[in-house]
């Protein structure tokens, strides 16, 4: 029972595949179509972006997504090669082989093995916990910051300028350049303005209509290519047949190479596709296992690696489509590779005659969506750091790299939050009158007592922020005069690490010769059984008190004794 | 009136100079000879351990203190060469050049004037604040592992086995061993055993004769050494000339070179001068400036750098010597760098006579006072955190290097504060029967109701930890049928950044179909301000309360319509 349990858990399969129903059958079948149709010109666009040829595209949206029905954890996300994924993949192979060559297409293939083979581990040993290390504003910055990247790599192939530079495009050749724009412009229409226009007028079937238009698009306008003879570079024929199973060889010095891509690559995928399906999971009331989703995803680019594909992940735009096109389960994901695999060996032919500009279109389209300014504006204003963070990454990733921003965004952020918790917020407290509560006495009119200065440290104490306490109660103590009792209230303070412990052991020492008593109140449970271990309160001249209220009412008693 | 204010600020000895009193030049004199007396063999000694000819030391013991008289904001500080920096040097040279040579002396020079410029420009940008990011337990695991590669090196010329291996002189120069042995052990004995001694038997002048002996000893072991012609290796002949003054060149690849030690070298030095010169001015009444230090000692390791000296730093146990025989101001390292010039000018012959076995004796014996055994197992039994940073930078120290220890126990320690703020303590709290009090439900017998779940978060929310909370907090709710509200409790919540504010709308939104609203208590005055700028408490469901008390009065009441 125990080990069905636990089989089930590694293969969710197990579980809705008992229990599938007819009626989830026609939202899966339908979902699969639409998913299929926009995923065979997106993937072969992919496939070029990331510098390989078109079937490469073809091949990683086969194999991954069948495999991933098995780990899935989310029940609605769409796998498949993602422009992220694919611009990283070139950047980190461009300087290790010659674009388009086998052994370019070899190495892909291994940076999808390796990649997966982390992520997978990463599930297997639960540390799927690490991600969060990544703050949303590193996340929105890293995908501001790349698909800013994807549309500067683009307008290359858009304005046809693969063999001239883009000035002697536009003085030579402008039929490319209209050609880029017209396709650019007409694919834009067909997306949110008719997609609004639809629901506007209330046309029947708005939806399917708006997802559907731009394969006739597409269709269109390479149909229009042939008719009117358009000069402009196509895809090019490519070999129809399925994928053939190898396991990339991997020879130790590519390894050397290769493992730090692998891991920001799966990791930035791993993001993006946990993002959406959480999301999507809480909209339909279910649970993701990250850890399970990070297996999933790891086995999907194993899949990819075996089938002569590239990295893949889930992706924002298509798995939205997925399951607003009635995705019940991985079982449409399973029908989409089918169609793909119909169509690539049916219509190969076809997409051969692809125009390049019109998949740069595409391309530049869906990573003008990527980039989120909205997110920078609301979190600026929310916190300057938050926006601080996003805007480091972006720019890191577009000066340096999308693997090295990601990380400098990341250190950029736990620079932020140990400044953060390096500034606490000290205040001086009072009692307001007839209550047993204390506040600012810079926002409240309060009680106060000449001889005790009562003060709360809205901070966990730490080695990073002792020395500046240390200073500001110094300096408060130095404008009373009449201070007998220095008493430390410590409801904020969730931990006192050995550094910060040592530095109120000091404070004491020095405030011995000015007769001034430190005294604990409020002092957290976790927090005491520390002190308790140390040799702290003995150092003390004063007591821990229970609460504020009750030292106030000790002390101020006793400092009658002292106001003479 | 406000110049001359600024200008007493950066030199403070226009401050304490037109204030001397007679009565304290005493002290100050007394003091300056105990610690040139002290500092003489000990300069030799540490320019040995740096690489560097004999003279190197007595040059890095006169310009950098009379230079830092002007600018010191300590009292008592006892600048000079030091054991750590010693070591560190050689280790940055070694690999650049031959130890001995003019092209190793002009190094070590261009690594004080790096290092004095890089403390110099920290402390006129009033940046001293950033050494507030090593912890004490990596200070002292720094300093111990140090203190253990110190001593191992020390063995060789305590041994005399520089030109043999040890093995050789165990059994071929067994007088070798003896007398290095020798001359530790009755080093050790005029130590703690003599001074606990002679105070016991409260022999008068106690500290003194103790404080003397040493060199009496040293006297006394030279002379038997060449009255009995005892075959041991001498520090040899040294020029005993004033340093004549040369600006080190400094080329641009040399720069590349050493911009990093003289940077770990500085901050290591600065880190040993603040904490000692911290302690006594706390004991004295006085305060610190820590930016002024900076330039103190930045200043004095660019007199180093000019007068033929190595990099400089103050020291533990001789300005506790200073500041224990009577130093009052820093006229007393002024007169002891008069001292210590004119004793290298009459007695550089003598000097030269000193058996190096004695003076790796007195390294040791320095060296095995740094090691703090006592304050790593304060330190774990604290809390093994701290512990851990303590063993994991002396380790890295011993295996790695100092630099590079250094900077793997700062890393330790904030990957352990990152670690111990992502795993929050969360507490279902209840009433306290009669008060307006909250506690954990576990730890204390308290009032709830099943319609409420309140919760007290006890660490600011952020994106290290806001997945790890919102996990805790479903299963909680798991756990609760019956809740229709989950309050959160933010007393010990200092901030909440963007990724945990939109974790939480998230949370609310999944919530909704479930129909629990979210509500916040006792949220704190800065935490609010940030939330009001954001679109989060628009997403609540539920409503913000000045205090638990309070909202359990009006949610529980609420309740009462649910509970049918």
């Amino acid at each position: 029972m125990k080990a069905t349990q636990s089989l089930a858990k590694f293969f969710p399969i197990l579980q809705w595949l008992p229990q599938y129903q007819k009626k989830t059958f026609a939202g899966d079948l339908s979902a699969s179509l639409i998913v299929a149709v926009l995923l065979i010109p997106q993937s072969l666009a992919y496939a070029l972006l990331a510098g390989l040829p078109p079937q490469a595209g073809i091949y990683a949206s086969i194999l991954p997504l069948v495999v991933y029905a098995f780990f899935a954890s989310s029940m609605v996300q769409s796998v498949g090669p993602m422009a992220i994924s694919a611009v990283m993949t070139a950047s980190a192979l461009a300087p290790l082989a010659v674009m388009g060559s086998a052994e370019y297409s070899a190495l892909a293939a291994s940076l999808a093995l390796l990649s997966g083979l982390f992520l997978a581990a990463l599930g297997l040993l639960r540390l799927g916990f690490i991600t969060q290390l990544l703050s949303h504003p590193v996340i929105n910055g890293f995908t501001s910051g790349a698909a800013i990247l994807i549309i500067i790599g683009q307008t290359t192939p858009l304005l046809g300028a693969q063999d001239h530079t883009l000035l002697h495009v536009i003085i030579h050749q402008p039929h490319h350049l209209l050609f880029g724009l017209t396709c650019l412009a007409l694919l834009w229409l067909l997306g949110q303005p008719l997609n609004t226009l639809l629901l506007n007028k209330k046309v029947p079937h708005a939806q399917l209509i708006a997802k559907l238009s731009p394969l006739f698009l597409i269709l269109l306008i390479t149909a229009a290519v042939h008719g009117l003879n358009i000069q402009t570079r196509l895809i090019g024929p490519f070999p129809g047949q399925l994928p053939a199973f190898a396991w990339p060889d991997l020879h130790p010095d590519q390894l050397a190479r290769l493992w730090l891509p692998a891991i920001t690559i799966g990791l930035a995928g791993f993001l993006q596709s946990i993002t959406i399906a959480q999301s999507l999971a809480l909209k339909a009331r279910r649970n993701i296992d990250s850890n399970q989703e990070l297996i999933g995803l790891g086995a999907a680019n194993i899949a990819a690696a075996a089938s002569g594909g590239f990295p893949v992940s889930g992706g924002f735009s298509r798995t939205a489509v997925n399951a607003a096109s009635g995705a019940h389960t991985p079982l449409a994901g399973v029908m989409t590779a089918a169609w793909i695999a119909l169509a690539a060996h049916w219509f190969s032919d076809y997409l051969a005659l692809l125009p390049q500009a019109l998949l740069a279109a595409t391309i530049i389209l869906v990573a003008i969506r990527l980039i989120d300014f909205d997110f920078l504006i609301r979190s600026w204003r929310y916190d300057w750091r938050d926006g601080a963070a996003f805007i480091s990454t972006a720019i890191a990733v577009l000066l340096l790299g999308a693997m090295q921003g990601i990380v400098a965004g990341t250190g950029v952020s736990l620079i932020l939050f140990l400044y953060r918790s390096s500034q606490p917020h000290i205040a001086v407290v009072g009692r307001i009158a007839g209550t047993e509560h204390f506040r600012n006495i810079n926002r409240f009119t309060t009680q106060t007592c000449p001889a005790v200065v009562a003060i709360r440290i809205d901070e966990s104490l730490y080695f990073g922020n002792s020395a500046k306490i240390q200073a500001e109660l110094i300096q408060i103590l130095a404008q009373a005069p009449a201070a007998k009792h220095l008493l430390l209230i410590l409801s904020a303070v969730n931990s006192i690490d050995y550094s910060a412990m040592q530095a109120i052991s000091l404070l004491q020492e020095n405030l011995r010769v000015r007769q001034i008593k430190i005294h604990l109140a409020e002092v957290k449970g976790p927090v005491m059984d520390h002190l308790r271990r140390s040799e702290m309160l003995s150092t003390l001249d004063g007591e821990v008190f229970l609460s504020a209220h009750l030292a106030m009412q000790t002390l101020s008693g006793v400092s009658e004794d002292f106001s003479i």
